[in-house]
Order: C-alpha cells, then sequence, then structure tokens
C-alpha cells in the first residue's frame, strides 16, 4: 500500500533521534544534559496544578467546549496580549489551541492550499517544515545568515516571492537559533505582507521570555492588522504545562471565519482542563512569570560567558530559549551531536535537523537546564573540539 | 488577502449553527430537547474524574510525553481491543491522539497526499469530508441507500474507484445514520482494499455501542490486516470525557512509520492528564461500560417505540448513538430542523449537513437524552408534521 508521498518526504521527527544517542551514554564525562527539546528546567507553579487538578476533576471539564476555547481564557489571553503589545486586542481576536503545533496547521491549512507556496526562513523549526510538506504547500527557504545574526532580510524575502506564495512565517524569538527579530524587521515584514496580499504567521510562542518592558513589534496598534498578522501563542513554555497543550491563535479579518472550520474540523474543541486555571493563571501569576524571565535571562548570560571559554566555537545567535552554536572548523553538526550525546552526556540538535546548509551549528536549549549544568557545558564541548 | 481555496470550499461548522436555531426557542412545546451533538448524556464515572484530577495536578502530567501516547493507556487499549476483536493486538499497533477527529486528520494525512482522492460513503460525518477537502484530497461520495438501511456496497466502491483512490473510509456504528455494518460488508471492503492497494480507514468510534458478545468484523484475525486497515477509536463516547480529548488509532506496516511523522508534527503529544486513568479505566470500569451499552440500548428501543407512533415518519436506519429519521413527504430537512428548534425545542441535525442528496432525513443523537425526553419526540415531531 502506498502512503502519502508528502509525508514520505517529511522528515523523520527529530526529538527521538537524539534520544536513540543520548540513551547511549554511560556516565563517564558526569551527568547526563539534556538540551534537546523546549521544555522549561523548573516545574509548573502549584497552584496552576491545584486549579489544573481541580478543573480535572469536574463534569464540566469532561465535556466538549466552545470551538475556539473556553471565554475566559479567551479574555484573559486577550487583556495580557493588549497590555504586552500596547494594543487594542479582545477576545474575539483569539482562539485557543490544541497546543501551538497544532495552532501552526491550522492557520497554515487556513492560509494557503496545497499546491501553494509559503516562505519559511531558515534554519527553520522543523515541526513548520514537516507541516506544510505535508500538506502540500511548498516551503521556499529564506536563507539567514550568522552574519546576520541570523535575522532574516525582508528586501531578500521579496525576492523569492512568486504568484505562489500565500504567506510569510516568522518565529521570534526563535527557534532553532534564538535569534529576537528587531521591531524594525518585523514591522518591514508585514508591510511586505500588506503590500502583496500575504499572511504573516508570526509565532511568538517565546514572547514571554524577551526581557522586560521591551515591546517585540508595533504590529497589533494597527487595526488593520486583521488583514495581515496571524500570531501564534503557546502556553507550554510560560506556564510549564506542554503535556496540557494548550496554545493560541490571534486573528481577525477574512481568515477568522475559514479557521473556525479548521479549528472545528482539527480539533473539535481544545483540551478543556487546563483552559479554567490558565484564565486565572494569565494575571494570577504575573509575578511568578517575570521571575521566570530572571531565571532564563541568567541562564542565558551564563551560557554566553560559558560559550566564551570556548575559543573554538562561536555563538553566533541566543535568546529566549536557545543558543545557536558555531562549531569548530571541520565538525559537522549530526556526527558532533551524536558524539556529544553519547560519549559526553551533553544532549543537542545538529543543525541539519533544522534544514540544508545548517551543518555547521548545533542547537542548545539552554532554558531547560539550570546555571550549575550550563558552568559543565565548556568542559564537554571543549574535551570533544580538541578530541576532534 | 486570499484564504486557501480549500478551506473555503468547505462547509461551516454544523453544530453552532443548528445551536443557533434552538436558541431561539421559548419554552412553548416543553423543555429544550438537544439531539444535535454525539454526547454522552450521563456523566463520566466519579471514580475516573477522581483519577484524572489526581493526574492533572502532577508535574509528570504536566511535561510532554510519548508522541503516540503514555504506553500504559496503549498496551491498555491492545489488550481491550485483543479482547474484543479476538485477534493479537499489542501497543506497538496503537497509537492515542488528541481526540479521533485529529485521528482522521492524521490517518487521511499518511493515507492520502493533495490530489489524491478518497471514497467516501454518502451521507458522511461532515469532519471527514471538511478534512478532506482541507487537506486537497477529493472525496469521491459512495451513495448509500434507504433500502440498504444505509449500508454501503463494496460492488458499487470498486465501479467508483480511479487511479487516484488511495483509501476507502467507513464508520461502523454509522454517524449520522446509525447503520451498523454487517461483517461480511466490512470484510469485503477490506478485501477490495488488499486487491486494489488501498487503505482502509474503520472509524470504530461507536463500537462500544455495539449488542454485546457481537464481534463488528474479523479483519484484526489476519495479521495482514497491517497492510490494509487503519482503525480509529475514541475514548469520549465510551467514557464520557469528550473534553480531554483522547482518541486513539490502529495502524501497522508502511504507514507506522509514516504516521508517527504526522503525529510528532500535528500534536507532538497528546494531552496528558487523562491518559494514565484511561490505562486504568479500560479494565476498571469495563462493567460500568457494559452498563452504559445496556443504557443505550433501551435508549434505542425507546426510539424505536417512538417512531413508529409517527405514521408520517420513516426511520430508515438506527444504531448505537443515532436515528436517521426520514421526513414526512414535502417537508426539506433544513427547514424543518429550523423550525423543531426552534419552535418546538427540539434540536436535530438536518441529513443535509451530512452531505448532498439528504434532503429527506434529520439525524437524531437519542443517546444524548434519556427515555424520558425521548418519549416526547413524537409529540414535538407530530404536531410540526400536521402543521406543514
Amino acid at each position: 500500500m502506498l502512503v502519502s508521498a508528502r509525508v514520505r518526504a517529511a522528515a523523520a521527527p527529530p526529538i527521538p533521534a537524539a534520544r536513540v544517542w543520548a540513551a547511549r551514554y554511560d556516565g563517564r564525562a558526569g551527568p547526563p544534559i539534556d538540551m534537546t527539546q523546549a521544555v522549561p528546567g523548573y516545574p509548573a507553579h502549584p497552584e496552576l496544578l491545584e486549579r489544573i487538578s481541580a478543573a480535572a476533576g469536574t463534569i464540566e471539564a469532561a465535556g466538549y467546549g466552545p470551538i475556539d476555547g473556553d471565554i475566559a481564557l479567551r479574555e484573559a489571553l486577550a487583556a495580557d496580549a493588549a497590555q504586552f503589545y500596547g494594543a487594542d486586542l479582545t477576545a474575539a481576536d483569539f482562539a485557543i489551541t490544541a497546543g501551538c503545533n497544532l495552532a501552526f496547521v491550522m492557520a497554515a491549512t487556513a492560509a494557503a492550499a496545497p499546491g501553494d507556496a509559503v516562505l519559511l526562513p531558515a534554519p527553520w523549526y522543523f515541526n513548520h517544515h514537516m507541516a506544510l510538506t505535508m500538506h502540500g504547500v511548498d516551503a521556499i527557504p529564506l536563507p539567514c545568515r550568522p552574519e546576520d545574526g541570523f535575522v532574516p532580510d525582508p528586501a531578500h524575502a521579496e525576492r523569492l516571492l512568486t504568484d505562489r506564495v500565500r504567506a510569510i512565517v516568522l518565529v521570534t524569538p526563535n527557534n532553532p537559533t534564538g535569534a529576537v527579530y528587531p521591531p524594525a524587521v518585523i514591522e518591514a515584514f508585514a508591510a511586505l505582507c500588506r503590500r502583496r496580499g500575504l499572511w504573516l504567521i508570526l509565532d511568538e510562542t517565546y514572547r514571554d521570555f524577551l526581557p522586560e518592558h521591551v515591546r517585540p513589534h508595533e504590529l497589533f496598534a494597527d487595526p488593520g492588522w486583521k488583514d495581515v498578522v496571524v500570531h501564534l501563542y503557546s502556553f507550554s513554555k510560560s506556564y510549564c504545562i506542554p503535556g496540557h497543550r494548550v496554545g493560541a491563535i490571534a486573528a481577525g479579518g477574512a481568515i477568522r471565519g475559514e479557521l473556525m472550520k479548521v479549528l472545528d474540523t482539527m480539533q473539535i474543541c481544545p483540551p478543556r482542563a487546563a483552559q479554567g486555571a490558565l484564565a486565572w493563571a494569565v494575571e494570577g501569576l504575573r509575578g511568578w512569570r517575570d521571575g521566570n524571565r530572571t531565571i532564563i535571562a541568567e541562564r542565558a548570560a551564563a551560557f554566553r560567558a560559558a560559550a566564551a571559554q570556548l575559543p573554538a566555537w562561536r555563538l553566533d545567535a541566543l535568546g529566549a530559549y536557545f543558543a545557536y552554536l558555531r562549531l569548530p572548523e571541520g565538525q559537522t553538526a549530526e556526527v558532533a551531536a551524536e558524539r556529544l550525546a553519547a560519549e559526553r552526556g551533553l544532549a543537542t540538535l545538529p543543525g541539519s535537523f533544522f534544514g540544508p546548509g545548517q551543518d555547521s551549528h548545533l542547537r542548545l536549549a539552554f532554558a531547560n537546564v539550570d546555571v550549575a549544568a550550563i558552568r559543565q557545558v565548556p568542559g564537554r564541548l571543549g574535551v570533544d573540539a580538541t578530541a576532534t
């Protein structure tokens, strides 16, 4: 029996592949350090878990909810986003989703039909590329350069546009590089999209880990955003509950009604147990979230200091959750990642998992581990570097 | 900005449309009776909710789980299915999904690429048609006839096959008609699929509501099922927890590895809170599930008796959750459904929501309401019928 040619063309799930390497590690270089998956290295707040637990035991949470999520959470998220972006955003702009991966799948399905194309900065988040490939949408790579700090160039993007392109995807703070795109760059992309009739799918999963009082862009200040921007958000990282699968989409204008069809078809409703608790947490855990921002900033600083001890390596980008580290001359990413995981107990993802031309980089999710573990990174990498 | 032409071609979500009609009802004919959505009309077992609540409060359930679900639930479901189907099924055959709608989306994505086609018995479950349409896969209708009790004909199916067809979808017990396909029919479809190199996507969401000791088919007794069958299951109806979004796929052979790519991309992992509790419930609530089978059978019998009081109406099919009722001569489904909901307080779905040529039928989800409410159905329908 044949399987979809588009699914065959998609990459294999990367995280399990990296786990296989890590499983071979015998402990010789110290305790294993897992910097593969973007999971918070500290637990969810106990009161959030208590509230999720209380909701999960109710008959109400066992039943279907609205297609686009519980209104209390949509209102809470809209109020938070309004404050964060300094814009007039309301519950009507937001839909809750069964995680942010599905949010991307649903947004991309609404924006682009099979046979259409989407511009995807490279390196990319692998599941974005897999989703477009499976859906029959061509992902046209928009190469990002180390010398630009892996920030994509709107002028370059414009040169790559064809009649088939329906959307441009931006992830900022970026996965895998960690690059935080300057507001002017994000706004130039939005202007390009408006001019050319494209959707800007703007994934801001990591926005709560930006430095405090830094507004990532001014797009939402223009009520016309609804004709251009489809914004994605995740509760997984900010509230440390990826297992509860809660994300969100902000979309208006022509796409909102169409998106409801996709939501109904793919999720019926997002899982309900965590929604009520999150509606409380958005405001109720604001102080805790700000504290996490500080923790992650400390880890970022620790990682920067650690990387500075490794003259053969180059820190090409860093931000929010991730560092994108250039390997010493002559090493290739997949070989290095396998050896680091299996022999040095340091699990990372090779750049090659994130697109073509990434053979010289490793992605390290430094947010996953504490400062003490980050301080061990130079030892693990350094020995390895000299061993080559 | 353009929206995906395929999503524009998909139908609007039907349940909310029907709810709008019901919201206009002023109570004049008695309390409202909601027979629209397939939700169990009794609550989840208290011990299941307690266990979900306990799990939902843990740090473990807040974290990512395996892409294809927690092993304990896969093992429990496999053991249950092995017993139910009298076959050698193991955890390796099963993947847990974020609901059965997403299970269908993921299975269809793995089986058929955009540009391919799938045979879909008509009337169909609307979300199946919407999913295929959005994915750029042509849903070729396989018309089912009232005189056949809405059971599809494998010989007819074979005549409709083209080189582009990659799969045939069967839902049994059926949504919307309630028809329970005879084992020989299901097996003839499987033989057809094997002969022509197609996948049989077999949605058995309602299998726990078949009469006891009735085996729906013998497909799993042949180890070669893995080359033909992709089976779908839902925990939502059997355990009354649609809000927790847990479904399953059984698939092996060539499609299993490819399916893992789709699962990773669309769900990352299914929501975790309910999985451990369900692993217990599969065996722990066996007696309760059997009791529900009896409750639903009583409701089916009550509905059959109620329909017999309405000479102008004809009960064309009934089974598991649904009855498919033919309207009196001269009425059309959407007009009748709107009037029944808004004026008689009886919310149903018109056949037209389930495909072309269904203008003479209503779908009534009798499982949603108790026997006392079902006994009121003739009064609500009868007055309406004579008023036309």
